[in-house]
């Protein structure tokens, strides 16, 4: 074991300068000009694979590209041998608004201990640890105590619709013991931390048509509705003045919060005056009776991630716009159902939209909540791969993103998932600037590598 | 003066050609990269005034130029000779969204009777139209009856700002017995009109800052506010149910409109039925106890041009934004003072803007609303004037725009105006696939040649 770790020390410089290239993709999923992107970096990443000595191919889907990674079956194939798949996704976020970052999002810049590109952090650094773990395994000799598959997928940023499918279709080998995903995050580099839940989503676009083209303010304004103000006052009642989500039933089947987890919760390493610092805001806010460390990753949301209306260049245009619209994702929680909150969210708008502008709804993607114990043995051998990498206690987190496929690899695979996060809160992941940290991606390598040792010792007794 | 209007009539394919010509300048006084633009078509048109027999000259001024453009003075500089002012402006408002024009905004097309492109209506066609008539004047060798002077400048979109200050230390060359400005509306090629009150404006533009940067709403939503939220629950408190502006004192200094306002209004030959089918919305809406008409030229308004927040491109992005903003307009009519009203916004949206975010509030230009008595000797000989181009009876009505410069030429050179506009009200003007009908060009100019004649025999006698 020592000569892996003593691999991923020596090559840390390369490590870093093939994150690089991997970074150099503008993968941005949601973006149809990107497609070519995705593909350049699926082969990209194929090749590199390859090169590490795995048996690699690119499976292609009806949208971007799926990576899937092998190592040589260690037992010939015969039962008995530990099968873990290493899940991750080479698409990223919009960059959009580019005239915020410091330095282009796609031409990697390191400051310090720290690498700033669009994809760092979520989720090319993270999975491309796991990827140099298994590469010291294989070019120092080292026995794998388990067959490894990595499945790196093109589209988490917009719902991995595709990898749904190519589950179903490759149920058979890909059955393994557990899916271990690094795509969440951790306090700090003091604080790893085994996340054992994560919210879900829905998401969609609202839009109100007013007048049949933007009209002169003065010599109409005054007669219309302005579809800009109906958009405002129709998002106002969608949250009541103790922040909660104002659409009736929303929060039914919610389970309330154990004493045992608000405890864990609250021994969350930072503090709200530091959450706070962090996020830059006047101050921290949200629905009455919960703690911000709550709120973000135990509670429900309803966030709007962009409003569109009439003139946005500089200077005036006297205009009534003729229509306005609102990009909205609301997180659930374990045991709200997607379709169910939409049906009520769509429903509620309905009622409320007035009869003076037409509304549009264009749903997105939704996703349920994850949840699964956090005493688990697998969970305990990941703990242990955890401290031995990072040398301090790891923590238990619920986490506020979603990641979607997990709960496909649970329902299609009948597999749990192990959420190793190495992003930091800083990290800047969906936002401008962001980052990975240096640190997180050398003790996630040693992380991974360990890993197999303790999840394998843990599947064969 | 027959020999005026038949030069009118021979040359219509030429000044159609000319005016195509006028509107191929991109000369959005708005956005700075159209600078260049701007002073090209004040180059153009001072050119074409030379080239019809005016003394032209461009004026420079902090911002865009003005073009000023006289007849020789017809009585050797002796007094006794009525002068009048026609003013006019070049610059046009932007043409954004550009997807939403059926051709190119600086490429005039002509189909049927319509001619678009932007600018084609507002206000370079209506302007184009007076120069016309001063030309068969001119080419004809038929002596005008008065002195004339343009004044057209390139920032009326922008507010003016500089062609006050132009006004004033010119005040003693411009002193005249009216301003004739056709850059307003009339409801049909069936009823001109002489506009005799405008609305005044304030302009604004309101953000607000959340965190520093875009958040990751699955790891940070629901910890803090939102601003798209916040900024909807800000904009929704400042209309109530029944259409007015909730901001306190906003009403406070408007005259009701008398019985005989309320009567013309109510002869506007253009019923609600068809304004909502013009405008397309799905029902009219706005102040409880006015009519669309009244509403529209008489009430003041607080309208949203454009909402900004988060991301706007295609599919999702999960995101708490940094930042939302709304930049605004509220039409003023007579009696409020536009300083005062701009202060009780201000003060209302400090008042009820929540400490979760920061406010900015960014000032835009101001002008108080405009009322001229419709029944004065100049108003009269306009409406003879209307009456003999048209063929048909002319209306007066109150219109919702606003010419801030109208006030200024009142305040500076104690002269009122003489608003008749050739504008319809399906022109698009400030809209996509503005126009500019060629009717009303031809009628126009026959308007204008009229004019001097009514006019100066009422400024003799």
């Amino acid at each position: 074991m020592q000569v892996v770790l003593d691999y991923l020390k020596r090559n840390q410089a390369r490590f870093v300068a093939e994150l690089c290239n991997y970074l150099r993709f503008a993968s941005v999923s949601a973006q149809p000009q990107h497609k070519k992107d995705l593909r350049a970096c699926a082969e990209w990443l194929a090749d590199h694979c390859r090169a590490i000595g795995l048996d690699a191919k690119i499976c292609p889907t009806a949208g971007h590209p799926i990576v899937v990674a092998k190592t040589k079956k260690r037992n010939g194939g015969r039962d008995g041998t530990p099968h873990f798949m290493i899940y991750g996704h080479y698409d990223v976020q919009p960059p959009e608004p580019l005239d915020l970052w410091k330095s282009p999002p796609f031409e990697p810049r390191i400051v310090g201990r720290s690498i700033y590109a669009r994809g760092s952090t979520d989720n090319k650094g993270q999975n491309f640890a796991h990827l140099k773990a298994v590469e010291a395994y294989l070019k120092t000799g080292t026995p794998l105590p388990c067959d490894l598959t990595f499945v790196i997928e093109g589209e988490e940023e917009v719902g991995s619709a595709n990898l749904s499918k190519f589950l179903k279709s490759h149920r058979a080998k890909l059955k393994c013991d557990a899916v271990v995903v690094s795509d969440t995050g951790m306090p700090s580099p003091k604080h790893p931390a085994l996340t054992y839940a994560l919210r879900g989503i829905i998401a969609f676009e609202i839009k109100l048509l007013g007048p049949s083209r933007d009209l002169h303010s003065g010599v109409f304004g005054g007669a219309v509705d302005n579809p800009a103000m109906a958009l405002s006052q129709l998002l106002a009642r969608l949250r009541d003045k103790n922040g909660r989500v104002a659409i009736p039933g929303f929060y039914d089947d919610i389970a309330p919060l154990s004493k045992l987890e608000r405890e864990q919760s609250a021994k969350f390493p930072i503090k709200e005056s530091e959450l706070q610092k962090l996020l830059g805001a006047p101050e921290l806010f949200g629905e009455r009776g919960f703690t911000a460390m709550e709120r973000r990753s135990a509670r429900p949301t309803f966030e709007i991630n962009g409003l569109t209306s009439g003139y946005q260049g500089k200077g005036n245009k006297t205009i009534v716009p003729a229509w306005a619209s609102a990009k909205i994702t609301c997180r659930l929680v374990p045991n709200q159902n997607p379709a169910r909150i939409r049906k009520l969210v769509c429903a509620h708008l309905k009622k409320i939209c007035p009869p003076t502008v037409r509304m549009e709804i264009e749903a997105g993607h939704g996703a349920e909540a994850y949840l699964v114990s956090p005493t688990s043995q697998q969970a305990r051998a990941a703990l242990r791969a955890l401290e031995k990498s990072f040398a301090c206690k790891p923590i238990l987190m619920r986490e506020g993103g979603s990641i979607p496929i997990v709960n496909e690899f649970k329902k299609i695979l009948g597999t749990d998932s192990l959420l190793l996060g190495l992003g930091l809160p800083d990290d800047n992941a969906h936002s401008t600037n962001e980052k990975f940290n240096l640190d997180c991606f050398a003790k996630g390598q040693a992380m991974s590598a360990h890993l197999w040792q303790e999840l394998s010792r843990q599947a064969m007794t």
